[in-house]
């Protein structure tokens, strides 16, 4: 029924849309009815093992041109909808992985895509004429811009950039945080004649020994930037040439946090210490720490939280040692934690100067403070900037998540999720362990990776298909449709699971 | 004539396709029908200066939140088709920038949006059921990849990976040739336990000391990895930290080649030399060479040609010191040259080992060697892995250039232009001079930056949009479907500036 009211709203929204965009459009009527009857299926349904013998066909296939060792199986994105991800052998599953976190509001019915797509998006020639956004923009550029992100700034970000990608994103803004450091320090003057002669063979002054400071767990990218502040798996970084930049330890706390406050508050002391250390040990060594980057939830590193007290201290330190304070939301923003922006939780003074998003945000891109902008153009730029199709999008989805009021709904699903791992964990005490979330961003550990990685494979034949991080942690990422009836379902199929392996 | 022949052309493309991908559609007898009136323009047509009123209302609003610093003028791109731009204030010029190159087939009509994208690309949910490439592709992806860029791979080129976008490819690509270096290195043991300690805190030996050679002038994006690579011009490399690596000349060539063989042998064997003792000093510093990257015309540097014999050689010299031969297509790939990859002119026997393209391509990527091929899965990875909309609507371009015999267009266009230009510089032989060029991808130096830049802003409100590169430089870079009518429009508005300028 939610499902249907949800698809039923798809439908409102471009109609409303449509006839502002592209009036005398024929295909809403025809949309409306159809939309009704697409609703979302009830429950996973397996037909053979994952993956089944077409995904092994296409994967024997692929692997002619391409690794294909992390290709889990193929899908049927025609026949999946909202929460359910229906391979190419029909085996329906419940999707709490969402295409690495990166799906917004479900996989999304052909009615939505064509009436959508059809009228709204390639009636603007925003896919076929794709715009170096930099130099040419479309008429609508800033409008769409301000109805779609900035209409979900976080508080103190006054201006943003797309960029195509994740990584693309945090080299950017990375690269804004070097601009800003250096122009602070020669005091807004013009670069030197040796400055601007150095830059152009790699050296020092031009090319700077400035540094950026990250945590041990942290994923940030796999660019060459980006990458020298991921700390989270050896897989990442093996045989890549790298910058030498502070690595500060990131809070190891017990979890549930309420639990433990002392004990946290401690740990987070003792690497809040080792933070101001790292950044005089890097300016003594003259590689002077430019930013300071951070994930509001160590995602790809094993779902690691830490309180707002620690990182609102943490903004104090950079803000104290004249370094710029990056938020990176590529994988916590989009509202799966029950606030847009996870950093929101923090309720901070003083917001951040950089904040970096991607994936449920349908484009790549960086918010910042003014001061953050950098003096010239041409100095933040590459020839697509992003992508207008995807942003036109985001319009769209983040109508939906207003109109349903989907951070809601998050809220109660995660609070019944969390719930649900904490009693698994109860009943289950020798499996697991450390259940902890905020909203639907939940995460459990199994005793060893074997057991987790065993536990998931299960979980997929039976119709469940969840994800992994850190060293032998499940992470739970649904879109934000996911309802308290798809926690019972996730729960039910893990307790199954549980109650064999016992 | 033609332009209409070329829209009748798309129409019948897309129909064969449409029935193959969507039994039963709907619209394509609409299509048909409407395609044939709409044919491209037949001449720039300016009403305003450019940018003119609206575009800078709009670049006001915009610059509230983005450096606007390098937005030339807003375009609509509903009118615009074929060659010719429209802006937002109704000014229609001919365009051989082309979105700074990433055009393949002109501006594409709306009736061509519609008909390909609702039936062909979103029935099938490509755009907004965006997969995890790497872990979840769809069904049709290796077809379509075959389709697609495997029809057009390189010379022995037998595998291919696509990213978002130009800087990602290449950052995948140096990515790709350290970890071939690395297991070489080690005989394809499996890693130490150093290496895989010390990589995760960016140190050597897990993070070693290598390194990629480049030239002075090229450019190969403004990630930090590609950064390190590219030395065209300073306000790309300014503030950004980098890495030591080893940057040889690139042959400074005297025009047109053919009169200037000698001469030009001389620099090219003096490069070729530098090359080989930079290889030999960087592995004495301890940070050997792992890869060579070049562009077959330095681009963003100035259109900087070398000869096949130059390429050759380099290619054998990276052969003959183990390092990978890493040729760079963003900017040449796609048929601009009059070959559809640019490096095919050199005739190798040898091939290279990884091929990068992205711009014309519409998906970022790169093909590589079997060799090249990291050892495990997730080493080459990130969220998307590109883009199967790109893909899907490559399919369509490259049939599109195949049934129109876009490449020889291409080279008769290219040659009326370079003699156009030769004519210009000799009647204006105080202004212009070393006109070269392969295919379209043409250009001419002005005596100074300043008459380079006045030319081309005069050029503009006479309804001729083109692009710069290097210092002095003017870079054309139309779309496949730049007929000699078109070379013909261009040179009279060329030479009533000039005539002018006189």
């Amino acid at each position: 029924m939610a499902s249907s009211l949800l698809t039923r709203q798809l439908a409102i929204s471009l109609q409303q849309n449509l006839c502002l965009a592209a009036p005398g459009c024929r295909y809403v009527s025809r949309t409306a009815t159809k939309t009704v009857s697409e609703f979302e299926y009830d429950a996973p349904s397996m037909k053979t093992a994952v993956p089944g013998p077409k995904s092994q066909e296409l994967m024997r296939q692929l692997g002619e041109i391409q690794n294909v060792g992390a290709v889990h199986f193929f899908c049927n994105y025609e026949e999946s909808r909202g929460n359910y991800l229906v391979d190419v052998d029909g085996n329906r599953m419940l999707d709490v992985y969402t295409q690495i976190s990166s799906i917004p509001i479900g996989e999304v019915t052909v009615s939505f895509s064509k009436s959508f797509l059809c009228e709204s998006l390639f009636s603007q020639s925003a896919f076929v004429n794709r715009p170096a956004l930099g130099i040419l923009p479309p008429e609508n550029f800033p409008d769409k811009l301000f109805e779609s992100l900035l209409s979900i700034a976080p508080s103190g970000m006054s201006r943003v950039q797309t960029m195509a990608c994740g990584s693309c994103s945090n080299e950017n803004a990375f690269k804004s945080m070097f601009i800003w450091y250096r122009n602070k320090e020669r005091g807004y003057a013009s670069p030197s004649e040796q400055e601007v002669g150095t830059c152009m063979i790699n050296q020092s002054p031009g090319c700077p020994d400035l540094s950026i400071l990250s945590f041990m767990g942290a994923f940030h990218g796999r660019t060459m930037g980006c990458l020298a502040a991921t700390h989270s798996k050896a897989i990442h970084k093996l045989d890549i040439p790298s910058f030498d930049w502070p690595i500060a330890p990131f809070p190891k706390l017990q979890y549930p946090l309420e639990e433990f406050v002392r004990e946290n508050a401690q740990e987070e002391a003792r690497c809040l210490e080792e933070v101001e250390d790292l950044i005089v040990k890097w300016r003594q060594k003259g590689r002077p720490v430019a930013g300071i980057v951070i994930e509001p939830i160590q995602a790809e590193g094993g779902d690691n939280h830490a309180s707002p007290d620690f990182f609102s201290k943490l903004r104090n330190i950079a803000r104290k040692h004249g370094c710029a304070f990056h938020v990176d939301e590529v994988q916590t923003g989009g509202g799966t934690t029950g606030k847009f922006w996870a950093h929101e939780n923090w309720g901070l003074d003083d917001p951040a100067d950089v904040v970096s998003f991607s994936k449920k945000l349908l484009t790549g891109g960086y918010y910042h403070r003014d001061e953050l902008q950098p003096d010239k153009p041409y100095r933040i730029f590459n020839t697509w900037m992003g992508d207008p199709s995807k942003n036109l999008f985001l319009s769209e989805v983040l109508n939906v998540i207003r109109r349903e009021n989907l951070l809601e709904e998050v809220t109660r699903s995660g609070k019944a999720l969390l719930q649900g791992l904490y009693a698994l964990q109860t009943q289950y005490p020798h499996i697991l362990s450390r259940a902890r979330g905020q909203g639907t961003f939940c995460a459990i550990d199994a005793c060893n990776d074997a057991t987790r990685d065993s536990i998931m494979l299960k979980a997929r034949n039976k119709g469940l298909f969840m994800g992994s991080c850190g060293e032998k942690t499940i992470r739970f990422r649904p879109a934000l449709v996911f309802k308290e009836y798809h926690v019972h379902q996730l729960l039910n199929i893990l307790n199954n699971i549980l109650a064999e392996h016992k």
